[in-house]
């Protein structure tokens, strides 16, 4: 079939690779999926090649096989038809994995999303009580305050506010960097890169003010993601609140029984 | 002060262990909060030693003590005021943890919080398209649904609707023990138990039968948390969807940059 030309050539597996088969089919997969359609070779919709195709082609048990489609399947990647076949599902809701540290930006590219931001307000503050807290700094200790808009093939995803200590980024206020991805000036101009996270997801309800910016009613479900990020240090070095449109993304995570834990 | 009587005796720090000393003070104190909270020999508001007592008695360093009590007053157990000390805070809401897997039995009991369950809906049903896929099963095999109210200190918290196999569980819909923990019954009498599961995280609006159960007006904000539990073989054993009330919980994820990924 037209549909899964090339998928041969793609999709390879390396059965001395240390990483489990079934990974590499779903993966080999996924980027031929990815790619297709953004390279407009396959759309939404089209045929993926079949259990028993991938099984003899690739050399791996159907298991294997089953194994990988069920997972793309789960991740919204493709729709099983019964008797019928595998299909490239129709666009889904960004998922946002909390597995590691992750970035509105590589996950859009990921899904073959264009970013993009906005700058909305920056400017030096006082610290509210909350920032006063989760900064770890004191009272009168200067701020910067930074909202974005975030944005993916020009639509508006979140709503993205960050205080940062002057004190650490001293000429941020003037930087016409901020324009960019933020931790990657944090890292190439001052040196400081967040290597941990401390995240608090909540449910909340869109506000006037951001119904405005991310084109959707008040009282609209969305996600409220409060992050404190962590220099190598151990320092504080941002606290951010975002505000994520509901229908457009989700948070997933993969939990053990009894892992360890502090 | 009477309020600060006894913690000496009960925070233990051992100095060999591998357990970080911070977080040995920062458990002991958590423990005297939550313990005197519960028996009623600390009240909110009531003052929590302050940082000189504690490194003194403790025989730990400030930098110790300060690290403690400040993860303390981000966990919400304290709050600071400049220049008066550290004091209990007021109670707020139950933090959902996703380092591993969670249930609301056990986060609730370890807010000091008497966790209750009561059935709303105990049947065989015939499996949704959504059930299908994430059960991973055919079209026309049976599944129980089991719709359960969570509650704490008898205040409902979730709404929590349970899919699983018949198979698996064929004895299910005569369980009187349903009305128990349902992960203990799945053990104790099936020998099968979750060892891993996969959750997603959307927020959404509540709707008429959740605002009746859960006592909350429509529209308010809810978080809905999708699960799929994994026996030890791998295979699918429960798909859940709770929705949680925002205003009484929230989730919270520790990241780092770039950890190991699939």
């Amino acid at each position: 079939m037209s549909t899964t030309h090339l998928w041969e050539r793609e999709i390879l597996i390396d059965q001395r690779s240390r990483q489990p088969l079934f990974l590499q089919v779903k993966e080999g997969l996924k980027n031929w999926i990815r790619n297709g359609l953004q390279g407009g070779s396959l759309s939404e919709g089209d045929r993926v090649p079949s259990q028993n195709e991938l099984s003899e082609t690739l050399r791996v048990s159907a298991i294997t096989v089953k194994r990988a489609l069920n997972e793309l399947q789960r991740e919204g990647y493709i729709q099983r038809i019964q008797g019928r076949g595998s299909f490239i599902a129709k666009k889904h809701k960004l998922e946002l994995k909390l597995e590691h540290l992750y970035s509105l930006t590589t996950v859009a590219e990921s899904f073959g999303m264009v970013p993009a931001r906005q700058v909305l307000e920056l400017k030096e503050v006082k610290a509210s009580r909350r920032v006063v807290r989760y900064l770890e700094i004191e009272d009168d200790v200067p701020v910067v305050k930074l909202v974005r808009l975030r944005l993916v093939d020009d639509i508006p995803l979140a709503v993205d506010t960050s205080f940062l200590p002057l004190r650490l980024f001293p000429e941020l206020l003037m930087d016409e960097h901020s324009h960019g991805a933020l931790y990657d000036l944090m890292k190439t101009k001052y040196g400081i890169e967040p290597v941990r996270v401390h995240e608090y997801l909540e449910p909340v309800l869109i506000n006037d003010f951001e119904s405005e910016a991310l084109q959707v009613p008040v009282g609209s479900a969305a996600m409220l993601a409060e992050r404190i990020a962590y220099s190598a240090d151990d320092v504080p070095i941002e606290y951010n609140q975002s505000v994520l449109r509901g229908d457009m993304c989700r948070f997933s995570v993969d939990m053990h029984k009894g892992s360890l834990s502090g």
